[in-house]
């Protein structure tokens, strides 16, 4: 029995819980025996996480705008060519941790970049490749930022973390956050029958089963 | 006596001897108390020489071209941001190693990626910053190549080169490097009135001569 790959992301601000949700997808697909992968961005690939370090490394102050802008991207474009679209055509269910959408909501909507531009940026990346799905898991920055003081914080390997264990891009102020929020709304209000919204602010339960009650339906 | 700031690039293929030449520009410039500014590509800040060792590690054969022209313009990015415009405000003479002509060579004519998204890509990343004078030196890839044979081999830092003492760019067959050669030769047909060609076949004097007969002319 063969199944036709997807390509399924995950987006949504940071705290939003959905590591913790794609993680149970997973596993719920493992259960299945579902062949999938799971990655994440910026990363997922060796030269990936090496851009990865250079982005989130607090210590790097002075990265210009454009020049995060364009890592992401260079990021993406390996991924894409090196890991996402060979496992999609070997029949995968890809499960990524953030993709596109993001760049879009953090860099264009959150720094005030060109949204025009950022879409051109990552298409090129890309080769235009969208989404099957995306979940969206929206909630507040005052709640992500609660919860992310609440972390483990293990920490990443390769990533340096400032004092208050956060990355470069989490440091941010809760309005930059707050624009990133409202980012995410724009682009569901732009490609709804991609996009499934998510109440974040529900406990880890209910939000998984508003992913899997999509999902399984998509899948089968 | 202020002087305003210029910004000149030197452009070529491996072995045109631009190193050479530029470190001799930036002595006559010492000798003659011009402050100046000498700086290369990819590279030239603390993160752009990160950047710098990803794109030229041997080991990174799996390295997509897209990737390539993305991280080539997240390093121009920064370095015009953080070095070249402030220094050029400063009223230095800036002498640069490699610039946007360099990617629309390698990249676009190079590897056959869209000469036009490379340009819009570096457009973004410059925010449109055009050199005040450009040397182009000129050689045929058979020269270049046995040029490099007969280098010192003294190891760059941070950039690992296979054991034929080539980077991964220099690696790439004589093809290639013919296609880039052609193409540098487009782009100065499309800008003669910026670029300055000169016979990089003649001895390395020659070639100085060529570069400060011009060079004077447009600094007095």
């Amino acid at each position: 029995m063969t199944h036709k790959g997807l390509f399924i992301t995950f987006e949504g601000p940071d705290g939003s819980g959905k590591t913790t949700q794609i993680q149970r997808l997973a596993e719920e697909l493992e259960h299945r025996h579902r062949p999938y992968l799971l990655t994440r961005e910026p990363g997922g690939t060796k030269i990936g996480d090496k851009i990865r370090t250079i982005i989130l490394n607090p210590d790097h102050a002075e990265l210009a705008d454009k020049t995060e802008i364009l890592l992401y991207a260079a990021s993406r474009s390996q991924h894409v060519t090196e890991k996402i679209v060979p496992a999609v055509e070997e029949g995968k269910i890809v499960l990524c941790d953030r993709f596109v959408d993001a760049s879009i909501a953090y860099q264009g909507y959150g720094l005030g970049e060109s949204i025009d531009t950022v879409k051109q940026i990552n298409a090129f990346a890309t080769n235009g490749l969208t989404p099957d799905r995306t979940y969206l898991i929206d909630v507040s920055p005052e709640t992500g930022r609660s919860r992310m003081k609440g972390r483990s914080g293990e920490p990443e390997e390769g990533v340096t973390r400032a004092a208050n264990d956060l990355d470069r891009i989490e440091m941010r102020a809760l309005a930059y956050h707050q624009r990133v929020r409202e980012g995410f709304h724009a682009i569901y209000a732009e490609h709804k029958s991609r996009i499934c919204l998510i109440n974040g602010e529900q406990d880890h339960d209910h939000v998984f089963h508003d992913i899997v009650d999509d999902f399984f339906r998509l899948l089968d």
